[in-house]
């Protein structure tokens, strides 16, 4: 049967994460359900290359589904945007090898989380940025934020439901950029454990606004204890930008 | 009477512009009321240094207003943020000199104007963007963005309805940046005529995507007929950044 990729944008706000939960609006369910529709045709296991939590946008998820032929892909693409309109739309559609696998394939992922630093609230970028109306130590954050990268064991960063098997993960890219009151974390990795990012965040904000005694994440890092970190940024400022299926340069 | 200067941030999307009409709710007739409101007492003419279209964004509008005495300008910004949660907030607040106008004082504005250019529809930036899916000459519409720079007569791209004593306009900037499927027309001048940085841009589009045989806005803004240029570019790509009151460098 034809293996189907898909690379999707969505607006995490209206659906409960990516992965199924029993009757609650997921993506995984909502896009399975649209697909059936748009092909006429169950399809067979819809896999992401990452399980966005609930509230997290993607702006390049990449799926896969089976179907029984080969759709029309740019019709396919246009309807299920149509469908799912202003929450999630088709980039791009093709037929993919049948050992593609969105999320054991890919070889590397970057995830930005934007922050917005003033006292005033948030208008235009309410939906995607975390708030955080206290003065940060921003050169301290950035210092912070690079070093998480290599090889590193991150169960201090890891959500206490996360099932991955290994808490090794490489991280190749760990930045904090600074763009007048809006501050991202761009980081790219090989892959990451539950929450990782967000209690990176979380915690990077709490060393800033020195909320925690902490001043490193060198420092708790070989702690393994998740306790040592600092809080869970929320959800709504995170996006998957990419997943990349090229080796590593 | 104290003279206060805000500046203001706020989502175009609600509001039929910055000008009070009639019963329609505006930037200036809500901003207004809360206001009076906070400030229990009336407030003479509230000023903005641009009156940007419905449903323009504004990230630094400038607005003044007089009040019988000197309020805490730190309380008056929570609680007309607060109020007008999710679509206004205030940034700064201070008292400034009598003579000071947010329009007649100001020296030059920043707008920027963002477009989608791709297939897909916008999904994560679908109420800041103008979704273009024709394919577009990039290059071509960077050269012409540039032949805008100087001072000229601006008539070719005034709407018929403005009410400005001089159509001559002077342009310190105008650049149209790629960053990867998003392009950002970005301008600094003196001034702005009623939908001229719209027109501009639809201009732009219509020379990108080839739907007029104008090749090059230096050709058509001698002509001062408005006939000549292209489509007017909708509001929501459009915001207003910031202005500035100091001398030109």
């Amino acid at each position: 049967m034809p293996n189907i990729k898909l690379v999707v944008e969505y607006d995490g706000s209206g659906f409960h994460g990516w992965q199924k939960q029993g009757e609650l609006r997921t993506v995984q369910t909502e896009l399975g359900r649209v697909l059936s529709l748009v092909l006429r045709s169950s399809i067979y296991p819809l896999h992401a290359a990452g399980r966005t939590d609930a509230g997290v946008h993607a702006r390049g998820q990449v799926v896969t589904f089976k179907v029984s032929e080969v759709p029309d892909l740019w019709r396919l693409a246009q309807s299920v945007s149509h469908l799912l309109k202003g929450e999630l739309a088709v980039l791009s559609a093709e037929v993919v090898d049948d050992s593609f696998h969105p999320g054991k394939s890919a070889t590397h992922k970057q995830y930005t989380y934007s922050i917005l630093n003033r006292p005033s609230p948030a208008v235009l970028d309410a939906r995607r940025v975390w708030h955080v109306h206290r003065r940060l130590d921003i050169p301290l954050m950035q210092k912070c934020a690079r070093e998480v990268i290599g090889e590193h064991d991150f169960s201090t960063f890891r959500d206490s439901e996360c099932c991955a098997r290994s808490p090794i993960k490489t991280i190749y890219e760990s930045e904090l950029i600074q763009d007048g009151d809006i501050l991202r974390y761009r980081v790219i990795g090989s892959g990451f454990l539950k929450q990782m990012v967000r209690n990176i965040v979380g915690t990077l904000v709490d060393i800033g606004r020195g909320t925690i005694t902490v001043r490193s994440l060198a420092e708790i890092l070989p702690l393994k204890d998740r306790r040592r970190a600092g809080v869970t940024a929320p959800p709504h400022g995170l996006s998957l930008d990419w997943v990349s299926y090229d080796p590593i340069k």
